[in-house]
This record gives C-alpha cells, sequence and structure tokens, in this order.
C-alpha cells in the first residue's frame, strides 16, 4: 500500500490532477518507488494465490470513542456476488473484510430465487448455503432500518448504524440461517462462533441466541400449519434428515477404529473434492470470467447431471420391492417392474437432503452396495463440477449425501464381514457416519458441525462418534490442503487474518510491516489540501493519523494526537465545516453525530462534493472529530504482538509510532494479511488494485 | 494501588526495613498520603461488598516478547480453599486471577474427600461442582508436569509453564469435568467458553473440545464395564437424568406461555435463593470465620436435615403402590403398608440425582401434589443453607431438583385444570421445565445450560423450551440480584473483570485510573535498589516499567523503554545476574529460558534471597530479560478503552505514558475492578489489603 507523504508540496489549482509532481527528498523518493513497484506490476487478472487483493476494505469493529467513526465505501467494479453458497462471503465479513455489495437486499432476492432454480433443477447442490447468507442480509438490512436497494430509509434503528452493530446482526443472521436450515438453534450459534468471531463477547452471544431461537420458532410455527397440526411446535428444520431413535442407536467401543477409518477417509474425500475444485476455480477465474461463458457452463452442467442420472439409472438393476420401507414418498417406478421402485432413481431424483434421509433410515437391504458405489462417483465428481459455479448453491447436503453414500456402502460391507445380525453393522448408522466424515473433510468445522448433525438427527447418542469423526477428518484433510470456504477466500485474495500470525512471524517487526510514509493531516487542517489527498486516486487511503501542527519544518513527522476517516471528512467536507483563516474558531459549523449516522454506510465519493477555489483557502479544525487515542504501538514490536491487537480488537488501522510519538507508519489489514507461510517458510504476497 | 516513586532515596543499608522515610517532593507526597489513606482504612474483616480485596492477584494471559515473562507467588493467609463448588474459584481463574491454592492436589484431594461425605452424608448438595474443579485441578497438573503438593517434578511439558498454557489446560480440565458429570461434551466446551474465555481461540477450543471428548470416552469406558457391558459406550454421564425418549416428547403453542411462566417463576425463585444466601453469606464471613464454628455449622445443617427429612416422611401420607414406575429401585417403606412405598422418602433419601429422574420420569399419579410442595419448600431452604457452608458441595443438582418438584406440581396442577388425558400434561415435561427454570434462575447460564440440558436427557425436541425458560429466568433474576457465583466472586473482593466496561465510565479517562507514581527501574539498575524496592512490604508491586537510562535528573518520568516482572528479577537476583561496577557488560551471567520456566509458579520470596554489601554495589543490565514493547496507552485513553484492551489481551499491567512517551502511570487488574455502576452511578471500591 502506498502513501504520499505529507512533504508532498501540490500545485493548488484545482484542475490539474494527472500533472502534480511530487517532490521528494531522496531517501523518500527511494522508498516511494519501491512502493510503487509493488503496486503496478501485478494488473493483470488475480488468478494468482500469491496475490492479496487491495479492493478489499476493512470494516472498522473498533467503536471510537467519540463514536464519530463511521465508514465509507468505493465504488469499483466486482464479481456477480449472488453466486455460490454465500458462506466464504460472510466468513470475510465477520472477519471485517467488507465484500462489496454481500449484505445487500438485491444480492438476497437474486439468492432466493437462484437457489429455488439450481435445487428444483436437479443440480448437485444444497440450500442451505444461500438460507445461511440470506439469514444475514435479512439481519443486516433490519439493523440498518432501511435498503438502498429500495432506496427506503425507515428512520429506525439508527444507532445500529455503526460496523460493530451491523456485524453483530450480520453473525445473528447467519446463525438464525442454519437455525432454520437444520433446526438447529445451538449449532447455528456455534456456526457464527466458529466460523465469524474473534473476540467472544456475552453480548453478541446473546444476540445470536436470542435470534436462533426466534428463527427456530417462527419456522416451527409455520411448519406446523404447513404439515396440517398447527401449534404443534415439535417439528425440527426444513432439512429434516429423520430422527435416530429407539434401541438400535448404539455403538461399541469395537466400533471406534471403524469411525476413526471413516474419519480418515472423510478427510482424504474432502481433500480430493477441495483440490479438484481449487484447480477447477482457477480455471473458471483465467477462462470462464465472461458473463455469456459462465451461462453456458450452468447450462452444460445441468445438462451432464441429467444425462448422467439417467444413464446410470438406465443401467442400474437395483429394483427394490415396493412398501419395505416408510419414509419413501414418492417411490419411481422407472425402468422397473410394477410393485418395485428404482433405489437408483430414488437418489438421484429427491432433493438431496430426501436422499440423505432414505440412506440413513431405510432398512438394511434396500440398496444395493454396486448403485451406491456407482452413486458415490458419479455424485462426488457432479457435486465438484456444481460448487463454485455461478449459481447459488450450498455445498453441505452435496456433501452429506455423497457421504451418507459411500458410509451407508461401508456399512453394508462390513454386515458381509462381520454376522449380520451384529447390530452394530447397522448401514444406516454407517450412513451418518459417512455423511459427517465427508463434510468434515470438506469444510473443515468441528464443534458447531457435531452439534449441528446432533440437532438435525435429534440425536445425541452419535454426538461422541461425530466429534471423532470431525476431528479426524480435519486433521487428516488438514495435511492435504486447506478447508473448501478458506480456498475460495484465498482464491478471491480477500486480505483475511486468521487466528493467529504466522508462526515464523516473530522476528519482524512493525518497522517492516507498516506503510510508510504516511499521509498525516495537522490538527487544523488547510481545506485545500485535504480535498487533494482524497482526490489523489493512485493511493486510496482510508484513516490519515493527525499530528501536532508542526511549523513549517517538515523534515520530521510530526506527534500524533489522532487519527481521522476519510468518511469523516468527507462528511466534514460535505457540510462545509470550515472557517476562514482569518476568523476565530468558533465560528466552525457544528455536526452531530446523526450527520456521520446518516451518510453510513454509503458515503459520497469525493468528486462528488464541490468545493470552490476561496473554500480550499479556509481551514478546518479536525480537533472534536477525529479519535483522539488511536491505538499506537512503537516500532519494535514484533508481527506477532501487533497482530493479536489488531485481531483482538478488531482494528482497522494501527499506528507505529517512534519513541518519540511521532507517526513513522500505519498499520492496516492489508499488511497483516500479507504474510503466510509457503513451502519455504514465511512469505510475502503482492498487492494488487484488483 | 500505592506506588513508592523512585525519587524516594531509599538508605542503602540492607537491615533498617522500617526505619526508611520517603523523601518526597510536596505535590508527590500529598498525592502518596492520599494513596495511603486508601490502602489503610479498610483493615477489618472484608464483609463490605464495597471493597476490592488486594490479596489477589493477577494472572500473566498475555505473553511477553522474549518468553521471559513468568509468573510469581506470594505467601499469604487464605481461607480454606476446598470448601464450596469450586465453580466461583475456577471462573476467577479464568478471568485472569489468581486465587491461591486453587488448582493444587492437596486442595484435590480434600475436595473428593468431601463431596463423597457430603453427598452420602444426605446433605442437599450435588457432586457436580467439585467434579468440575477436580477436572480443572487435575488439568493444571497435568500440564505442569510436577506437582507441589508431592513434591514431584516429573521434568515433562516443560514449554507448558506459563500463564496462558496453564489456562487452557484449565479450561479444559473443566470442560472435562462437565463432560464426565452430565455425560455432555459440546455443553462442557461452552460451559468453559461462556464462564472462562475471553478470547475465542480457535486453538483453545480444539483443545477443550479434545479435552471433553476423551472424558466422556473414558467414562463410558469404565461405566459399560462397570454395567457389565464392556465396550457398549452409549453409556450417558455420571450423572443420569434418563432419556426422554419417543412419542411423548411433544410441546404445543399453547404451552410456550406456560414455559415462559414458569421461566419467570425460576428467574424469581432463584433471586430469591441468591438473596437468602447472599445475606446467610455475609452472616457467615462476619460471625462464623473461625473453623470450629465452620465444623458446628455443618453438623448443625446436617443435624436439621436429617430432622426435617424424617419428620416430613413420618406426617407425610403419600404411599404409593409398589412396582408402579420403572425407575424405582430402591423403593423406602418406611411408615407405609406393605407393598406400598414412601413417596416423601423417595424423594428425600435417594441420591438427589436418582430423585430428579424419578420426578422426570415416574407416570402421572406417583406424587401427590401435597407432598412436592412440602418437599419444594423443605429442600429450598435446605439448599440455601448448605451452598456456601465450608465443604465440598456444588449447587446444579439441589436447584435442578428443587425445580424438579415444583415444575411437576406445576404439571399436576395444570392437568387438574385441563382434561387429564391431555398430552401436554405430562407432569414430567413440567418437571424438566421447572428444573431448568430454577437452575438458570440460580446460576444465570444460558447457551451452555441448553446444551448440557439436551445433552443429559438425550433429548433436542425440548432444547428450544429449554432455551426459553433459561432466557426467561435471567432475564427476570437479573432484575432482582446476580447470578449465584457472581454473588460469591464479588463477597469475596476478588478483582474480577467482566466483559465490558461500566456503562456510564466514557468520562474517565487514563489519568484518573491509574496508580502513580510508578516505581521504575533503569535499564541498568544498581542491585541494591533492586533488592530494596522489592523487599518493600508496604508497597507490594509485580511489574515495573523500564526506562531510559536519566542523568540524575530525577524531577522528570523517564521515557519508557520495557517492563520487567518482579518474578523475572527475583530469578536473576538468585542467579546473581550482576555486573561489577567497573567491569564490562558482557561478563554478565547468560541466563536461559530454562532457568525462569524452573521457577514457575511459586518464585522464591526476595527474603530468602542473600544479597552481600559488594552485590549491592553492582549493576544489573535488564535489557535481555525485560519485555522490549509493552503495551501503552496515552492519558487521555478513556476507561473503556483501556478496559477493551485489558480484557482482549488478558494483560496484568498497562503502561500510561504522557506525549513524550514518558512513564505517568500504571493501570493493573485493580485499578479496572475498582468501577462498578451502584445505584447512584458509577461507584469507585475501596482497595484492602487482606
Amino acid at each position: 500500500m502506498a502513501n504520499i507523504t505529507k512533504k508532498v508540496s501540490w500545485s493548488s489549482r484545482g484542475d490539474d490532477r494527472g500533472e502534480r509532481t511530487p517532490l521528494l527528498n531522496g531517501a523518500e523518493e527511494a522508498k516511494y518507488n519501491k512502493q510503487d513497484i509493488v503496486r503496478s506490476r501485478p494488473k493483470e487478472i488475480p488468478h494468482n494465490e500469491k496475490l492479496l487483493s487491495l479492493k478489499y476494505e476493512s470494516l472498522d469493529y473498533d467503536n471510537s470513542e467519540n463514536q464519530l467513526f463511521l465508514e465509507e465505501e468505493r465504488r469499483m467494479s466486482h464479481m456477480p456476488i449472488a453466486a455460490g453458497s454465500g458462506i466464504p462471503q460472510i466468513k470475510c465479513y465477520l472477519n471485517g473484510v467488507k465484500i462489496p455489495r454481500v449484505v445487500r437486499l438485491k444480492t438476497l432476492a437474486i439468492k432466493v430465487f437462484g437457489v429455488i432454480c439450481s435445487v428444483a433443477g436437479g443440480l448437485a447442490v444444497g440450500k442451505e448455503g444461500p438460507m445461511i447468507h440470506s439469514g444475514a442480509v435479512v439481519a443486516a438490512g433490519v439493523s440498518q432500518g432501511r435498503s438502498t436497494s429500495l432506496k427506503k430509509d425507515f428512520k429506525i434503528f439508527e444507532y445500529f448504524r455503526r460496523d460493530t452493530e451491523k456485524r453483530d446482526f450480520v453473525s445473528a443472521g447467519a446463525a438464525a440461517g442454519v437455525s432454520a436450515a437444520f433446526g438447529a438453534p445451538v449449532g447455528g450459534v456455534l456456526f457464527s462462533l466458529e466460523e465469524g468471531a474473534s473476540f467472544w463477547n456475552q453480548m453478541l452471544t446473546w444476540r445470536i441466541f436470542f435470534a436462533s431461537m426466534i428463527s427456530t420458532f417462527t419456522l416451527n410455527f409455520f411448519l406446523s400449519i404447513y404439515h396440517g397440526k398447527p401449534g404443534q411446535l415439535s417439528s425440527p428444520g426444513l432439512i429434516n434428515f429423520g430422527r435416530f431413535d429407539g434401541d438400535s442407536v448404539q455403538y461399541n467401543l469395537y466400533e471406534i477404529p471403524l469411525f476413526i477409518i471413516m474419519g480418515a477417509l472423510g478427510g482424504m474425500l474432502g481433500a480430493l473434492f477441495n483440490v479438484i475444485n481449487y484447480w477447477l476455480t482457477i480455471f473458471r477465474i483465467r477462462y470462464v470470467h465472461r458473463p455469456c461463458l459462465q451461462v453456458m457452463e450452468a447450462m452444460l452442467v445441468a445438462a451432464v447431471t441429467a444425462t448422467v442420472s439417467f444413464a446410470m439409472i438406465y443401467f442400474s438393476n437395483d429394483c427394490q420391492p415396493l412398501g419395505q420401507d416408510s419414509t419413501e414418498e414418492y417411490p419411481l417406478q422407472l425402468f422397473c417392474a410394477d410393485g418395485e421402485y428404482n433405489s437408483m432413481a430414488t437418489a438421484f431424483f429427491n432433493t438431496p437432503e430426501r436422499s440423505v434421509r432414505s440412506l440413513f433410515h431405510n432398512p438394511p437391504g434396500t440398496y444395493n452396495p454396486i448403485t451406491l458405489g456407482l452413486f458415490t462417483l458419479a455424485y462426488f465428481f457432479l457435486a465438484v463440477w456444481t460448487y463454485g459455479l455461478t449459481v447459488s448453491a450450498g455445498v453441505f447436503i452435496p456433501s452429506l449425501l455423497i457421504g451418507a453414500a459411500w458410509g451407508r456402502l461401508f456399512g453394508i460391507l462390513l454386515s458381509y464381514i462381520a454376522s449380520s445380525q451384529s447390530i452394530w453393522a447397522d448401514p444406516g448408522k454407517y450412513a451418518l457416519i459417512g455423511a459427517a466424515a465427508q463434510l468434515g473433510g470438506i469444510v473443515r468445522m468441528t464443534l458447531s458441525l457435531t452439534v449441528i448433525l446432533v440437532e438435525a438427527t435429534g440425536n445425541v447418542t452419535y454426538g461422541f462418534p461425530i466429534m471423532l469423526v470431525l476431528m479426524t477428518a480435519k486433521i487428516v484433510g488438514d495435511y492435504f490442503i486447506e478447508g473448501l470456504y478458506d480456498i475460495h477466500i484465498k482464491l478471491q485474495s480477500v486480505p483475511f487474518l486468521h487466528w493467529e500470525a504466522p508462526p515464523t512471524s516473530h522476528w519482524l517487526t512493525a518497522r517492516e510491516v507498516m506503510s510508510s510514509p504516511v499521509t498525516c493531516f495537522n490538527r487544523v487542517e488547510k481545506v485545500g489540501r485535504i480535498v487533494d489527498v482524497l482526490s489523489n486516486t493512485s493511493t486510496i487511503h482510508n484513516g490519515f493519523p493527525v499530528v501536532v501542527d508542526t511549523t513549517d519544518n517538515d523534515d520530521e513527522p510530526g506527534k500524533i494526537c489522532g487519527l481521522i476517516l476519510r468518511s469523516q471528512l468527507i462528511v466534514l467536507l460535505k457540510h462545509k465545516v470550515f472557517v476562514e483563516r482569518a476568523s476565530s474558531r468558533l465560528s466552525q459549523r457544528r455536526l452531530q453525530l446523526k450527520d456521520f449516522r446518516d451518510a453510513y454506510p454509503r458515503f459520497p465519493p469525493i468528486q462528488s462534493i464541490h468545493v470552490s477555489q476561496d473554500e480550499r483557502e479556509c481551514m478546518m479544525d479536525l480537533t472534536e472529530f477525529m479519535n483522539p487515542t488511536p491505538y499506537t504501538v512503537p516500532q519494535e514490536t514484533s508481527l506477532p504482538r501487533v497482530f493479536k491487537l489488531f485481531r483482538a480488537l478488531g482494528l482497522r488501522h494501527l499506528v507505529v509510532v517512534d519513541n518519540e510519538n511521532r507517526v513513522v507508519g500505519l498499520v492496516t489489514r492489508k499488511d497483516l494479511a500479507r504474510y503466510h507461510v509457503g513451502k519455504d517458510g514465511l512469505e510475502e504476497l503482492h498487492l494488487a488494485q484488483t
């Protein structure tokens, strides 16, 4: 991130953008050029995972003192955000990265429509990812009391117009989404916490918990009406895997090693899934980036899915007698004799969650092992291909289906080996374990997934095996490649901050990490200079340290006395909070917090604000608007310490000072996300504007 | 916290403690005297909840740069720590407060013995609190690879000899305790997180989760052997409330208001429990502080419990025919005809958890409403009286029993009102809801308690009602008084940091909050001065800012360049890491990190280290041992910002600097815990040495 030093002397004419030449001294110039090279190099399409994109902005989760800190947004081109499952985007949002339009109402509408089409169209997709995303969007909208897409402001909840509050709502919305999808309110809370939260906050947990609860209640209420038993609230979530009840739900010590083997298998298959999807995504970023190509690919996937399904059903001779199992509501006779139904067709032509339920609960002997093997193989590759298409799609349900299929196969094979009466060779149980293993191997969640699966199957007994399997799958999977969501986050070059700084980064200090020189403002600054700095398109900064007014001795950096955000300066400029050079400061117009809240979160660009030549000569007193006590660190602070401070407090800007409290640098999210451990130790990512 | 300024000039003789007179300038002296008054005033027994005790030390959860930061302990008198449930102590430990001997092996032995006696003796106590505490103690011991009580060092796990690592182990141990007690591994994880963690850390969650899992597995394995079915792992935890299975587990929309009413009732009864216990505890602190009185009180409670039980059984005529219910293994005939058993005796003379199970699962009609009413009344007061006795006792099970009794009563009364065939008037269901309400009203946990109860009853359907009831109970209860654990923490004057700074504290700045003046050391300091400062018994500090060596101009504070802990100085003195004034610095003896780890956590007192008169004249170079980049804040930082930094990073010392980076004050845990919101707005607690 290249910064322009405050020593640069701009021409004060307003119309000569692009002609200005910064006047730098030798050392500064060298530094500046180095920065410039870093910035200008990667102008191509970001298909390279060694890149870190500068197009993503940070959110400000650290509330400022005077409550005046608000956020700004920049116009930029972006990919259609309503495709995919939405979970990686929400994960980034909760991490503090602003993904453009991720929580807008328009996104929601496209998403809902998209998921209906893709699920009904028979693609190998689930509806839970989009549901979780939808929950988050609704929550973000509700919290703001207005919608940009609808151009409507309900003038309510104005106090929630801050990044911190909005984050809490988004967390709660995501939890409510999980809660509704799986009937898993506690699982939803844990999902939000495991994927999103960095600071375990009692109030946040409460809010999330409450949202989850209401979501479950509302869903159950409407489901009870839909099922014709109004008021009967014991229905589970929208996606129903059926309950494991009664005496059959037992397991034995001898099965523990089998569960571990299945977990390892799930980890390996999950890693395979992720590797293939990774290469596919890179291929897509390189060659399938035009919308017409994307639509064609989606159509191709749909065609192949249909073809493969029909071919497999046609060549399958797995016909089962009707009436044998109770969970089958719509048996398909396709290519079978009367009084029989086609088992392969059952697996393919039901909704995926109904297929999962059949695999969990149908009695032994319902499925032919060959059917299951072929189905697993075909569905695996279809699901890999489908995830990451520009359609709304979740990966949870397809993963569960793949896992349930090979898990059941595993169980059937076991029952061949062991005596078939043995209770522990119940194939349904192995289908559940397999489903957990496969899903864990792909997304690598543990705690929340355990609870979600326990809640979705209404059974606590299998909690321990599920846990064990998820942990094994995670450990094995992590050996090969990251989780699917992390892969997609990385491929989009999002500056995502992980839980800890990279392990070998102790020798790096703030001095090496920070961006410098930093553009600073004086406490009382000339309006013209502020406009020039904000209008400079080559370096778009969002936070500026405020320094004690220096005399004309510009050779040494100023002492820090505050921090002000671009968004605040924009609001100040818009409201013409100026004083003429000669007049007293008391005449400066006073602003209310409300003025800042009203502008949140889409602050106007600097270009839309007209500042006359006379006004450029005025001064602006930043004292009452800046954050007077920004967090600072000395230059010698190590990267892990900076990282911890940044992550724990949800910062957006961290000022680096020398031992005289003079500003020497600024650390932002990009500076920290740049470092990661690669094959040859610590690596530094390049920064790209795209 | 009164500090001695470094301007104080001590006599350099080693044997004149108590005769020294600090030489202070006027302003400093006034400040010092004011501090002295605050410190010296409350010398009486701390029965006053407006006090904050200085006897509790902080733990250092912020790892220092050079990894040399370790912890020290001070000898002090303390209450017998093995009494009570142990949960408030563990809560404090995880919050970062060092409660003396809370995680020692001796404590464990006393605890285990105590809980066996008190449960077997028929007191109104549970065994789960001590089990959770035991888990934490075992974990702390394992993590250190040695035991002070056994005087044995296994020389393993030396890298875990740090506060941060030990905290993680203690969290995991507590989770394992819950997991074993209730068969609730996920509940255990949430318990640790809800009660203890402040920074949601993926690695920590993993560790806790893993510990919980192993705990459940081990317990199930041994239970399966005990039950004669080795390898059959589906057993629940030690405390078994029986499963809610089958079709009866349903609820209806009409019942939601009833659940909310029960939650409110639970909140009120819980608040009553807490208020009575609060006054009782104050009474005990004032009048029952001698061990013989404590033993006598315990004996009195036991006698009264037995008398009340017998009297109630004698006067009860609730005789039920034998064989009607299957869960009753040991029916008691007491005062009943042959072929009948005494229902009141069942409630009183079983272990409390067996009574809870009977109340949950016995068929309708097993209990007489009058029996339940009287039992609730009697047991409520017995439980209030028993909690806080100097015996090992948990409050979970008694609370559940009280709640189950009145919940079942509530259900029976409902079935009188409604038609008795109606499925929703199943008294067992209302017993469960009542139990949740009562426990929630007393301890005020929500998320973790929901999961624990779901896991302990093996039923997911009631998850939503339990949640609803726990939230209502918490909201209603919080209106009257805090939760039981918080009350006990407050009454022990522990400097506990809550989740957020008090709401009205925005106008307070670090300048008002900090302790000053601060004792600082020079980077190269005279050994004699270090010994004098550490030996000063009137001001026991644990952290000292290190400042850039100043000349003899002592009038202005020095510029900060590091922070060093008392424990580190003690290790340095013990190993005689000195240089003679004349010689080069290179001759200073080098220490390894191991030297510091070996001394953890019981560093010798300064009095045990002999420093000769010659050695006092030597110098000590602190550069390589101090933390070179301690977190600092400017004086103008507001209390909520300081609080957030402190809480999120788990700090022990936070240095306050002026805008020249000169040390002007030090903020410790006590300085922050001192502020709380009382009846008249923000109040400041007094500090006491006891």
